[in-house]
């Protein structure tokens, strides 16, 4: 009977050669300790990174949502709203590029991002994050140990980017019904899910999907894994405004780099909802159908995308606990404007 | 020596009645469950309870950063600004009256409040709360339980209410230096803050901040301890603008309720700065001179001033370690307006 488990997992690795995820990669400028972690966390909840103390990274990106918020797109300070989907920050670390467009070769580089963003956090200047934390004594002395600076002088926006960056290394769920099927246990996926992990292969999902992120193979930082989207015209381009957004065209202004975009990972996709760089799309069975009309010219039967869908609801991981962190305290002056 | 520590302990007895907090007062209508805290937990952290799903009950009454915003006063969706100060939730559940003004007579009354201020929440109405929650699946399976509602339909604004009250129930500070000293440990508290424990009693503080909450003898929910504010007029009254807001009068229109306030907690009111109900003083020492003058027409000593601080630092608490919250998805929609 041990035998036959084993042979059939040994089946199961070879349906579906993407694997279990890796140790999460680590940049060698970037390492990683308890302390920076904790550092990071604080950072990544604090609204008062916000010009108007209401918006932290959590705000669109919420660990206690599956990393994202649930909206079509963004909104920040003042109820501004941004033209783009938030994507989780879980198993971000596995992204080998960051935004939608790619433009962040790191989560340290993203990190910089929202805090400048004029409809984001609407920092009026990198700078002007480091004055309100070099305001808290209490993330003075932890930037001090954590960096081994001497002086608050030397906190830069850099190393606020790289205690973000190291907090968002540890968002990482695991042990998804796929990853259990993957070590073997046949009964994690059902019928219809493992006709739909056949499917994606079949179909030509996992050209693109490939790889245990499901997001192109390798995890090597900055190097993209880049798709046309819409690749084919359809009905779907006008219904769900596909082509607005020119993509990364508008970060490098080269006409190869129209509508092209960061693939994006299929792990808790079920979970993130909804979908595409514009959120047009709210449901994972139109998102499938969509995909493999506009990128692979196919007209899928409805019994193909209910396999798919049971296949990609297998890509949930588990969420571990999070504890919150501890803000500190600013006395005798308010961090954000007063009124 | 053993004797000797514990005659000294009965002497502090004898110098401070106050003492220590007693179990939080639970109301009989709405009995604690550890389901219903960790639904009420869940919907404190809800942004989608707003209503472009921007604020949730913690975004001024942030858990993680003692209880409160750190600002003058509270900002809203699209970042409206309110007019009075975020109390802090810690220990909010000894309050015998909620609100600055003392307009909610429980946590439960007062839960209801910002979900519909247009400058807050800024629900329709709360059915429209209603109607978000009841799309949720894993939030109606929840309240069903909790409640032991057989429908749906059934979930009501007040079973919001009583969940988020009870989640509050649990956020109390205890072991602050002044419990520890109370309890006989000589050490936990400075000579300053001895000297300072002493002198609000003699100055006549502690004939409002009185009883282990600082905040009125008694516990018994909706009874209230106000005061009005300032008592005795003094420079600071224009400085601080102390009489711009009309306080309980607002809610009642009684000529009587003018300036009336809701006496509010001295517990971690070290971390929870800014000062009065609209955040004009900045540092306690100058929150300290301003009650002196305004309430008991004294002009504190810079010693005096300083012990009393010293003081009011030994009773910043233990804030337990919280475990975040994991929100409910939609699938398929998005609960606050598309774009």
């Amino acid at each position: 009977m041990k035998i036959f488990t084993f042979l059939l997992g040994l089946c199961s690795l070879v349906v579906h050669s993407q694997g279990l995820l890796p140790e999460v990669p680590v940049p060698k400028e970037n390492p990683m300790s308890a302390e920076k972690i904790e550092l990071g966390k604080m950072l990544y909840f604090e609204p008062r990174l916000s010009v108007d103390g209401t918006i932290s990274c959590n705000s669109c990106h919420n660990v206690m949502a599956n990393g994202a918020d649930g909206r079509a797109v963004g909104v920040g300070v003042k109820g501004q709203r941004g033209d783009r989907k938030s994507p989780t920050v879980w198993n971000s670390a596995y992204n080998t590029v960051q935004f939608w467009d790619g433009r962040a070769e790191s989560l340290e580089e993203q990190a910089k991002g929202p805090l400048t963003n004029p409809v984001e956090m609407a920092m009026p200047s990198e700078q002007a994050v480091i004055d309100r934390i070099q305001q808290l004594d209490e993330y003075v002395d932890r930037f001090k140990k954590v960096f081994s600076l001497k002086k608050k002088k030397q906190i830069t926006i850099d190393h606020v980017a790289k205690a973000i960056a190291a907090y968002e290394r540890t968002l990482v769920t695991g042990d998804s019904p796929y990853d259990r099927f993957v070590k073997g246990d046949q009964k994690a996926l059902s019928a219809s899910a493992q006709r739909g992990l056949k499917l994606v292969g079949e179909v030509g999902c996992t050209s693109c999907h490939s790889g245990p992120h499901f997001a192109g193979q390798g995890f090597e930082q900055g190097q993209g894994h880049f798709q046309m989207f819409p690749l084919i015209d359809s009905e779907y381009t006008e219904k769900y405004q596909l082509k607005k957004d020119l993509g990364r065209f508008n970060e490098t202004k080269k006409d190869e780099d129209k509508h092209m975009w960061r693939v994006p990972t299929w792990r808790n996709i079920a979970v993130t909802a909804p979908y595409f760089h514009n959120g047009s799309v709210k449901t994972l069975d139109e998102a499938v159908r969509v995909m493999a009309k506009t990128q692979l010219g196919q007209d899928l039967e409805k019994k193909q995308v209910e396999d798919i869908v049971a296949f990609l609801n297998s890509l949930t991981g588990e969420f571990p606990a999070q504890q919150m962190p501890r803000l500190p305290l600013s006395s005798g002056f308010t961090l954000t404007p007063d009124p």
